[in-house]
């Protein structure tokens, strides 16, 4: 990997290709499905490797794409709200057209046959089994007749969004779960057990969050301690900052959590939460702050249960405008979980780092043989309990990887909406290159090379490319490793590129892609 | 005024004039005192309308510059450190030439014919008087032969300041006082009172704090109400901000104060202090703030009582570089000091609004016929003393005229250091002309137009003017309505221009001076 003369391109935030919307196309890196007339709002992406399609959900539409080549080939499933819910919506005063749609914010595989699908359902949300066929050849792509009930799975206002998962026949999901937009809560549904949620009207679990990932990721070889992961951004608790300020989070979850017995019953009893700090430390000793989470890419490495944590984050400021992506280790964020609870005594009290004795099993352990002694949260002792439920979030923040964001930018007039990482290998080994999306419809190219030690590294801008015709904010991203291509969804369409360009570099560099 | 198309001028940041170093000296605009060799540092300015001059307080010396025409005339007297001090300074591993010199920090007029000066001495600081006559033909200007003792008036470490006022013979200064740069407090010395200085080792009252102006300003018609106001900014106090942060403050103190009797001996017993805010709200409601207090301006109104504070600031990031001007009423700098004390409980617990009783007279208060039956600070309660020692600041912060800046640059690569405003009869009024220094060595000149009310002000950039040969922060600035001219002090030396140059508008322009 050839990185001379870079260092002073960076500086200036040079891409060393970049490369116009007429320039990807006439280059044949660029396909593209610009959308239906009657729809819009392609941000809800499933991508299938093994069927070799690309699912988007839309307003009013489900998508199935084909991966090699999405403008040759796809298939299209109208999947309207119902006219008395649209005629409701209209009457509580919603605009008709921009928000008493069925905008679909859930698509999670249920099975190898079935794709479970929630939408807005014109602020009455709904979801629906999919039928996906079990084979490519198959091409089955149909709704189910059966429609249920989408609370706590996809939001009413199409304007918020649900981060969800469905695992073992159950759905996670972060979302709203009512009508005003007030009830944010963290819902598991679906599967054989009573739903469960986030404790209700309590600000010291979530403070109007607004959900961006989540994520499974074990623990030990024990599938009882697995556990569930969710990236969020929210207002700062009361008494953790003067005025109003976000915050972003990481949140954990047992997935064998079953709620309280007597107390904390329907309700996560081993929730906590965590502050993922991505600032850049100033020479005075303030610290520029980046708290506006926007998206989480998990990158794997040798051990499955560690994974790289990378995440963007945009500021706070109207006057500042500024992004920066950080990286986080799960040792960190394991480290800060087991770490002291953050406590007060009474609201004219500062949050301190609870110092009394912490009740037997530690909330937050997963009922596991692995850690504790009991079966299931419903035995855990009542002083565990209450002391969850008054103690959810950590005293200590997660600082990134070398204690700084891998990327700024600051001078520029967008900001970042989007990551996804690629492993690369290169003459001299193995490269984690990241795709950024922007709140412009470009896709940025870079690549973190290690300058002497892994804790000091230079980030290369390699290309800066325009997907979409119009300038629009890309809200979905994904990468497909099998086919060595990038998705991506706004509010106008979606798009899709090669991962790497060699041929526009000239015959000399070709060969060695990254370079 | 004219103002038609300036508002979009100003959206985009450009002058309407904009003149280099080479323009500013061919066209006459611009006079310049380039430095002695043996000299740099021209930070402390003492205009003299009266005897039509200008001193200037510099490295080893003290030049006198005649107002019409500072590089036509002017004198000079060297004033170097003792040998033996140069020494000390010296073995104790200071710089000998950038450290152990004499750099005037204080130039304070004491009576008709003699200026008080203070200087760093090679970390030892010194005062004197300086005589200067008692008219402007009397050409006399000599140092005094006696030296005394500068500590609690100039630091000992140069690139510390001092703010200061001399008033009835008694000099007020907020200050450096020991050589480590450690012990900051407000001092008052000189005179036939013991000094008197701020609680030693009290965060509460001073957080390593950097002065950047002092003022008189009257309550009321009697004498006795009168008081201090210190500017400056210092870290937020324990508590009142997780992490560390740059506040703006206000300090106020009664020129009558004489300590208390059994606590706070020759400390003040009426210091109170309160937060500036200069922020931009943010339609998310998370407001950018501008907390780097550089520079203040009190502009003249009708009523005596009220002047109009002018004060800049400039951002606490090193990513995000920006600066503000917010203007302060006294009113509602009053309101702050007459409204609840800040309070907390322990080191635990948050600051809160005083809810208990307050003592009387209320701490802050100044001894006096107008407000209170006692005679001085010395006859006070001592619960009142008491309170007054733990309750220096106010809990409610002091919020600029219409809650926002008049004025904030963001997208330039400059700050703001220095203000001053003057006061220009257009055909249909009166209007503040702003004279803003920055770090780049130019003058920016800014008027401030009601939209319509004084409730929308708009800001137009009417001229932005090279002063300096090289790119230097201006540190020093000083208006001479009589001579309508501005005197500009750096690093590397002193520079006059007038503040109107119509001839280069053209004839047709030349008459409306403003327009």
């Amino acid at each position: 990997l050839r990185t001379d003369g870079f260092a002073a391109q960076n500086k200036n935030n040079i891409p060393r290709l970049k490369l116009s919307y007429k320039e990807m196309l006439e280059s044949n890196n660029l396909e593209t499905f610009e959308g239906l007339s009657n729809s819009s709002s392609y941000h809800t992406f499933l991508l299938d490797e093994e069927k070799g399609r690309l699912l988007v959900g839309a307003k009013d539409h489900i998508f199935s794409f084909n991966l090699v080549n999405i403008s040759k080939e796809y298939t299209q499933i109208p999947w309207l709200a119902a006219p008395n819910r649209r005629d409701e919506c209209k009457w509580a005063g919603k605009d008709l057209s921009r928000e008493c749609s069925n905008f679909i914010k859930v698509l999670q595989p249920f099975n190898h046959t079935h794709v479970y699908a929630c939408g807005t359902g014109a602020f009455h949300p709904v979801c629906t089994y999919l039928e996906v066929g079990r084979k490519p050849e198959d091409g089955i792509f149909r709704l189910g007749h059966h429609v249920e009930n989408g609370r706590g799975k996809s939001p009413y206002d199409p304007r918020l969004s649900t981060a969800s998962m469905l695992i073992d026949g159950e759905l996670y999901a972060g979302t709203s779960a009512d009508f005003m937009g007030r009830d944010f809560a963290i819902f598991r549904t679906l599967g054989r057990h009573h739903p469960i949620r986030t404790e209700q009207h309590d600000s010291r679990w979530l403070n109007d969050p607004r959900f961006v990932g989540v994520h499974q990721i074990s623990e030990s070889d024990n599938p009882e301690d697995d556990k569930i992961y969710l990236f969020f951004r929210e207002h700062a608790m009361d008494g953790e900052y003067a005025g109003k300020a976000t915050y972003a989070r990481i949140g954990q979850l047992c997935k064998n959590d079953l709620g309280g017995h007597r107390s904390l019953v329907n309700k996560w009893t081993t929730f906590l939460k965590a502050r993922l700090v991505c600032s850049v430390p100033g020479s005075n000793g303030i610290d520029t702050h980046f708290d506006e989470l926007q998206d989480v890419f998990l990158m794997s490495t040798k051990d499955p249960k560690s994974p790289l944590v990378y995440a963007v984050f945009t500021t706070s400021s109207n006057i500042f405008k500024g992004s920066a992506v950080c990286m986080y280790s799960m040792a960190d964020i394991r480290r800060v979980f087991l770490g002291p609870y953050a406590h007060r005594d009474g609201p004219n009290y500062q949050w301190v780092p609870f110092q009394g004795r912490v009740p037997y099993p530690r909330p937050g352990t997963c009922p596991s043989k692995t850690f504790g002694g009991f079966d299931t949260t419903k035995d855990l002792p009542d002083e565990v309990v209450t002391f969850a439920r008054a103690h959810p979030a950590m005293f200590n923040p997660i600082y990134p990887i070398n204690n700084r964001p891998i990327m700024v930018k600051s001078d520029v007039d967008y900001q970042f909406t989007q990551i996804v990482v690629d492993k690369v290998e290169a003459e001299d080994g193995l490269y984690d290159v990241m795709f950024i999306g922007t709140d412009i419809g470009t896709i940025l190219k870079v690549v973190s090379i290690p300058r002497g030690s892994w804790h000091d590294l230079e980030e290369v801008l390699l290309e800066e490319m325009t997907v979409f015709r119009e300038p629009t904010a890309i809200t979905a991203m994904e990468l497909s490793t099998k086919q060595q291509q990038l998705y991506l969804g706004s509010d106008m369409g979606v798009s899709q590129m090669p991962l790497h360009r060699c041929e526009v570099y000239g015959k000399a560099c070709a060969e060695c892609c990254l370079a």
